[in-house]
């Protein structure tokens, strides 16, 4: 990919990035009766920017298998970044990885303090399980409903302890851990803490287009693929990365005396899975119907990325 | 009421908790390919015993109108009793009230340290809903889809930052407020940190069994009526009542510096309205149809009780 493409992809990506962060600001609005705090902490944490991978990935898998319209993917869409977000501002938390800085901003507990931190995750789980109910209130067919039912389904279940929770739960103990990760601890980090979100936002935005079952479960691996592979490179960022284009300093795992997938496999290994399973991300893509050309550029995109 | 027919009350209540402790065990077991802490967190949270006022409303609503069976309305039953115990879970947390002890056991962070005592209440949460949402899978009819759509919106935004989350919030800053809460805030807090699920529970089993919107709106009265009653109910035992029947010190409230309804309008006051809340409630349940002895006795359980 060349300097000049891989450029205007940033600025598409920039560009879906702020009308979905346009979007995400309606949904959480100052002037409810609730107290000012918690929608002023909420919105803080929400609308902190960043990259909007996983709404960006169910749009465009929806669009992808035929889906038109917003009223039933975005909702789901705005879902999907509180949960994502109610886990960092959670993570942040002092009694968890005690962050005091997220993308070069102070974290939501730092600014309102540890018990509005710990409130503002709980407000936006819900929130989120609250915005995406929202859609069975437009479904009218009941091949409508057994969508929606279908894709609130895996959103409960990869966001709980059989997915996300499940992640951040391994991911704890294993920093209370002296001994090394095994080899299996560390995929089962990544597959939860951070698979299980990507893999639904890909699998939900399928579902809700009408893609048949057989087609779910392709676009479930491919969705896998990519999210191991960003967590992964992750890992080989915080090695090799610039801290400036980070927003955070270069070898802070390491300083923590943090395992990552890098210090088990090397870097070397490391670079070669990416690659391998960005790869058979692509080839997955590749066999399905539709026009998959900005999902296959974005995972690309992923891999190259220098933050 | 007789001291007879109040034990044997009791009694049908104990039996009641326990089938319900029964129910909420089947739904979070080990063997489950999560690790063993999470679920050992939330099954001790969980089962920790405790009145199971709010599924017992729920349940007993949904029968006083026709409800029958036990697929529609059990996982909502459970949902509610997760929310309910995640909410403790989390206001047990050293960054919140720093409460080692709840029912004369130690709280679940202060059995798993703080990070699993937050991430045991966001999986209660996860869990809340994704049991509550197994209930569109049985749903045949638009009717039936629709009532389980509306319920669960029940659920979400009585649970959230318009209900629950909302009164937590305000706890939490009433708590850091030098001058006397005004008679609107203590109002604000109990309406929505306690009263919300009594009121979600007791509107689900009148929406779950069909109840016209009339008569949804009035059983929501009902209950914001009990859920304020039990409060204040709640603050007069903090002054009065026995420590051993309690399960915690009397005068906590006081020893805190704690404002509370008994605090702002008097003890004589509180009772006085108490027993007005009871008497609307029981009088909003005379004019429905069904049978409502049961609900009737549990409001006179609640006023009468002593722990």
């Amino acid at each position: 990919m060349t300097e000049t493409t891989d450029k205007s992809f940033q600025e598409i990506m920039k560009e879906k990035a702020a009308a979905i962060d346009e979007m995400l600001s309606a949904y959480i609005y100052h002037g409810q009766a609730v107290p000012d705090t918690i929608t002023e902490a909420m919105r803080y944490s929400l609308l902190a920017g960043g990259k909007r991978l996983r709404p960006i990935l169910m749009q465009e898998t929806y669009r992808m298998f035929g889906g038109s319209g917003t009223q039933f993917i975005e909702p789901f869409m705005a879902a999907m970044e509180m949960i994502h977000t109610y886990s960092l501002v959670h993570d942040d938390l002092p009694a968890m990885d005690n962050d005091e800085y997220r993308r070069g901003r102070k974290t939501t507990w730092a600014v309102y303090g540890d018990a509005m931190g710990i409130l503002a995750g709980d407000a936006l789980l819900n929130a989120a399980y609250e915005t995406a109910l929202e859609v069975l209130g437009v479904c009218e067919t009941p091949e409508q409903y057994r969508r929606v039912g279908w894709a609130l389904k895996v959103l409960a279940h990869n966001a709980g302890i059989h997915g996300m929770v499940g992640g951040q739960v391994a991911d704890i103990e294993a920093e209370q851990q002296t001994e090394p990760l095994t080899a299996e601890q560390i995929d089962y980090i990544h597959r939860n803490k951070t698979g299980a979100l990507i893999e639904a936002s890909m699998t939900i935005g399928a579902i809700l287009a009408g893609a048949s079952t057989e087609q779910g479960t392709e676009i479930t691996r491919c969705a896998l693929d990519i999210g191991i592979a960003f967590q992964i490179q992750d890992d080989i960022l915080d090695v090799v990365g610039d801290s400036a284009e980070l927003g955070k300093p270069v070898g802070s795992d390491a300083a923590n005396g943090k395992q990552t997938y890098v210090t088990i496999h090397g870097l070397e290994h490391s670079r070669a899975e990416v690659e391998r399973l960005s790869n058979e991300a692509i080839a997955i893509l590749q066999k399905l119907p539709g026009d998959h050309s900005f999902l296959e550029s974005l995972v690309r995109y992923l891999i190259d990325r220098r933050s």
